[in-house]
């Protein structure tokens, strides 16, 4: 699993870095992008946030956006932003080019059915072959967090919610909370999962949590301005799955924020802190 | 002068906005971001930083990458950021459609040569007209102070050294400091202002710090290895002539650091603070 380095620029006196690497679990190569804090850069090892995006965005779109790397360089935690999809020759997309499915929309699931399951298992890569790369190649240790959103809010919630055992905190912006009720998850699970919607529910953040198999504190925050909130996002669903199993949620609304990165910039430092409480507590 | 709203997001309790207006000066249609600290939402006239962005940049760079949202919500200062040319039908840009010239690249000048000279006026657009309608259409007082980035950071320098009355500081990352003697300089002076030199040394941050008309505190940070700082930014030459004129400029060098906004992020803190002080000191 060889490692090219892409791009670097220093930031905040740590780095942030793009690698290409080949997947073996997408069939694909794929870009990551890291941000070192300078904790990392005198060897120390460094916990490590996983952060996943939302529809259509890359490993840029944070990087360059949220404003994050002040308070990592503070913490000392890096940071790893995947890819949302496979991508490159080869890889299928949606034959309408919809911005909802297909390359940037890979909905962090193992996709079951073609065209998509030679290459669509984003949730494989970001869960498992991803975090051993990155333990593999940087100063990092083995506590990870992940964060995420929209899409990747979803993505985020269900990789803590299936693997607590992995994660020492989870937290989301504006995520698809309950894609099986909402058009955006509905399309991308049908045409990845077929139309079993038993398959459809181990991939749902709110019926996860109804029957949590362990505990990850999780922190959600909610723009009350997001024009998908109505339609797509029901954080309503997964604070009753966790008002019915006790689990440690706290959901948090935003009176006049909206879906943007402009939203996520204004909160990302509360959530660095929650998820360096949380690894600093495994350590 | 109408203002049509074409975006807000709410952002660190305050709201970026980006509006459309006719410019009279420019004779075209432009867009411009504006970020109001929630000082202002609550009424409180403000003082106003303008950001002069790069090439290629639009107003949404700085907005979106810089970071500067979150200290100029805590420190009550609005952020104004202009586009970089005139755009839209009928406005020429460079036959060859470089990024140098024409359409993203004004270099903050009035053109005095055809095609450009109908609409290619940014200097009088970003010191004298935009000013002008945000202090009339927003909760702004009139200090203002002056930053930017590569081609801003030369048209901040320019702006504020020749009307020292105008602003309370002044700041760049790695400006084009001597345009007269750099690649980009002089192709967008040959274009915009003709053959003459001494037209040009109006719009040559180090020729105009050699003999200043008033003193306006400076504050200039470059990256080391940023890789157009040999051949298209001479910040020695500012040097110089502050020395020379015993000109208030601090020159910072920062060791490992490029041309991008992850440069921009990790110091704009400093430059916030920086004019923060100046414009307390005015107001």
């Amino acid at each position: 699993m060889a490692l090219e380095l892409v791009s670097e620029n220093k930031s905040f006196g740590g780095w942030h870095k793009q690698y290409r690497h080949f997947s073996r679990v997408l069939d694909c190569t794929m870009q990551f992008a890291i941000y070192l804090p300078p904790a990392a850069m005198l060897g120390e090892k460094v916990p490590v946030l996983y952060w996943l995006s939302g529809l259509t965005c890359t490993d840029e779109n944070f990087m360059q956006k949220a404003g994050a790397q002040r308070l990592a360089a503070e913490l000392g935690i890096a940071i790893v932003a995947p890819d949302t999809s496979p991508r490159g020759e080869g890889i299928p997309d949606d034959p309408d080019q919809a911005y909802d499915l297909g390359l940037g929309a890979g909905f962090y699931v193992n996709a079951t059915m073609a065209p998509w399951c030679d290459h669509y298992r984003m949730y494989d890569y970001v869960v498992a072959e991803l975090p051993a790369l990155v333990e593999a190649h940087f100063p990092v240790s083995q506590h990870r967090s992940v964060a995420g959103h929209s899409m990747g809010g979803h993505g985020a919630l269900v990789a803590a919610l299936r693997n607590p055992q992995r994660y020492a905190s989870v937290s989301a912006f504006s995520p698809i909370s309950n894609p099986c009720n909402a058009p955006w998850g509905q399309k991308a699970f049908t045409a990845y999962l077929g139309d079993d919607r038993e398959a459809w529910q181990s991939y749902d953040a709110s019926v996860l949590m109804a029957k949590p198999q362990g505990l990850v504190a999780a922190l959600v925050d909610q723009g009350l301005a997001d024009s998908f909130l109505a339609r797509e996002l029901h954080p309503e669903a997964l604070l009753a799955a966790a008002k019915d199993s006790g689990y440690p949620l706290t959901l948090r609304q935003h009176e006049g924020y909206d879906h943007s990165y402009y939203f996520i910039a204004s909160f990302i430092e509360e959530h660095l802190r929650f998820h360096a409480g949380h690894l600093q507590k495994e350590a």
